[in-house]
């Protein structure tokens, strides 16, 4: 029997369509969560629903969940991301998701086919982070990991709350987050990272999601003069600090994982003084919960070790922690068996991004579909995937969707 | 024979005078070269030289020299320092030098004592090089190292040229800068450094000066996603920064002297972002100019091996390069017995700091006389040295002067 496939030309057409809102002069996409341009991208993504007869309902934290009926009423087989971006966006980054479930809904309506179960497409609010800075926040509200009240109580950057954009753009919904629960979740993505780029690989089924650990790291020290002061007198924070970049490093070879220090500054900061206080933030991910916590625990060793040995006062603050997330593995067989059926192989893979997927694994069955991103770019108008890489992507959400629906 | 001793009371009184000159509110000095501070600064110590009855000459760069004739027509034995400051001063660092000068002349009027040679005090020009960014300016034109039309058209960070300041201060004299070579040059001087501090010393006879070399260093690698992006495939330009902090300490505990990072960025500086620059300055300084090379040496085969196993690019731009300077072994020893007629010991030292004696070193013997700095603060408003330090380096600037002057 020939799988079912997309129409790579019409998904393509309607990721150019959703690109060009918020467009900027360097070709990025900036549609920050509530923003007008977020509006506007909600409104055309709804109104593509809307043709292809899907039921649009609107929750109160402002996800969109598209519906088509199955044969039977039962829960849904559910699909979707996002639409929001950072300042700096790509074209593909969550937009992918969505689409690609419109397009399996068309794919379905031209062949006559009606699944057992009914399908949905979501579209999760303010995924990014960017504008309000919690992310995921609409599918941690949907998943019940934070409450409605405090989500629509978050201010954005520049002020305002959640529940105010909301209102203010026409997306408070009445519907109650998480009302529907999935059957199966499974979201489709491009993979924001080089490794499938790099292995000449066309599909990841992803099996779980790193937990990730932020610290921000303040080494103080004292400053003195960089020329009269001789190398057993000092308290260098700088070199301090630089010793515990190498060491993230060293941790990353050892355990696994990935580790890095993405911002460090020396202050006073000048050429002939020696660092009074250095500023350092680590990301540590691992996924598995016990090596990230040895980890964590490895670096604090270090940290005192050092601040003892080298008369440093060093201290710590958490920013972020989540715990690694294990996604099902009978869906993340049938994606592999979705790829099987269309002559490709998945490769097992590990999420280092935060998702929606991780939100909705808390209530359903849950898996994600990569697929490569052109030297693993993403959050930059340089993000870029195959046409065919897209089309493929497509394919197999379509078939692993069709297996789930009609089990 | 009881040795001559000055009087430590009217030195600390013009200390304290001078010091509140351009004082803020943090009670740190403010007397950047030729600005109305540096002015009302020089017009006090004129006025100080003048009633002593000195001859004051002030030369086309600005120096001012203040002359006590001898009982013979021969060079003078000169001493002094600079009375600018950077923007956050101290009270003793340059001003201790030109104020216990005059000190010395005052006891000598008062003891009745007409030397065989001449003395000169001298002030020279933009030591600190805080607003004309080159320091030892002054001595550096008096000594030949500079042309005087480069000096003079040296622009102030805030605009003007030197020789533009000169004028509206009224410090433009027309002495030829060197016309007076002296028969020796003293320079008396805070130690700007821990070391007597710490050994508990209270005077040091400084034989030589190190050799400065200071770098930026720009390493250029990728920026990717700090959670998707494998170790083995990273060009993380931090982890590169940081290898390096990390060597230039090693560097210094291999060849001694000193190396520091004092300042380090990284760009774009974001938490979950593997850094794609970062740029650091090195300061590399040793007494001997030898070893001095083959650290930089060793830092650029250091940095060309990184860059080629990390995958980054590294460059480097010269900021400032200076020789070490040996003083003269005689004035040296004259700085040594004159400690030991008034019953102390001068440690030898190497100076980690650049001083006008550098300069003077070029076209005469020369010498420094350090005391202690507490905790070798300087630069600050905490700079602090012992009434007892300054009175005893006065003391021994002296009797210094005294032995070379009647040679």
């Amino acid at each position: 029997m020939t799988p079912l496939r997309v129409d790579g030309g019409k998904l393509m057409e309607q990721l150019e369509a959703l690109g060009a809102v918020g467009r900027r002069e360097d070709g990025s996409c900036c549609r920050l969560a509530l923003t007008d341009e977020d509006r506007q991208g909600r409104d055309l993504v709804v109104s593509w629903m809307r043709e292809l007869g899907l039921e649009v309902r609107v929750d109160r934290i402002g996800n969109i969940l598209a519906l088509r009926p199955g044969r039977e009423d039962l829960p849904p087989v559910m699909t979707g991301s996002h639409i929001d971006t950072v300042a700096t966006g790509g074209k593909y980054d969550g937009n992918y998701g969505v689409l690609a479930g419109l397009e399996v809904v068309r794919t379905l309506d031209r062949a006559g086919i009606r699944t057992r179960r009914p399908l949905a497409v979501a579209v999760f609010t303010n995924e990014e982070g960017a504008r309000f800075q919690s992310d995921m926040l609409g599918s941690m509200v949907y998943a019940g990991a934070m409450g409605l009240e405090e989500a629509l109580a978050w201010p954005a950057a520049d002020g305002p709350t959640l529940g105010a954009e909301l209102e203010r753009i026409g997306y408070a919904g009445t519907l109650e987050p998480g009302a529907v629960v999935p059957h199966a979740f499974v979201e489709l993505h491009i993979e924001q990272g080089p490794i499938l780029d790099h292995e000449g690989g066309a599909l990841g089924a992803v099996e779980r999601l790193q937990g990730i650990s932020w610290q921000e790291v303040t080494v103080r020290g004292k400053a003195n003069h960089a020329g009269t002061t001789p190398i057993p007198l000092r308290r260098d924070a700088g070199l301090g600090a630089a010793r515990i970049v190498c060491f993230v490093r060293d941790l990353a070879r050892d355990l696994g994982g990935v580790g890095t220090v993405g911002s460090l500054r020396f202050s006073p900061g000048l050429v002939n003084v020696i660092p009074r206080e250095a500023v350092l933030t680590v990301d540590l991910r691992h996924p598995d919960e016990g090596r990230l916590r040895e980890a964590e625990a490895r670096l604090e060793r270090f940290l005192d070790g050092q601040a003892r040995e080298d008369g440093l006062e060093i201290r710590t603050r958490r920013l972020v922690r989540t715990e690694p997330v294990v996604f099902d593995p009978g869906v993340v067989a049938a994606v592999r068996e979705a790829a099987a059926l269309l002559g490709q192989q998945a490769r097992p893979m590990t999420s280092g991004a935060g998702q929606d997927a991780q939100m909705l694994a808390r209530i359903c069955p849950t898996a994600m579909i990569f697929v490569p991103s052109i030297g693993g770019v993403s959050h930059s108008p340089a993000e870029r995937t195959r046409p065919e890489h897209l089309a493929l992507g497509a394919d197999v959400l379509l078939n692993t969707l069709l297996k789930l629906a009609d089990d």
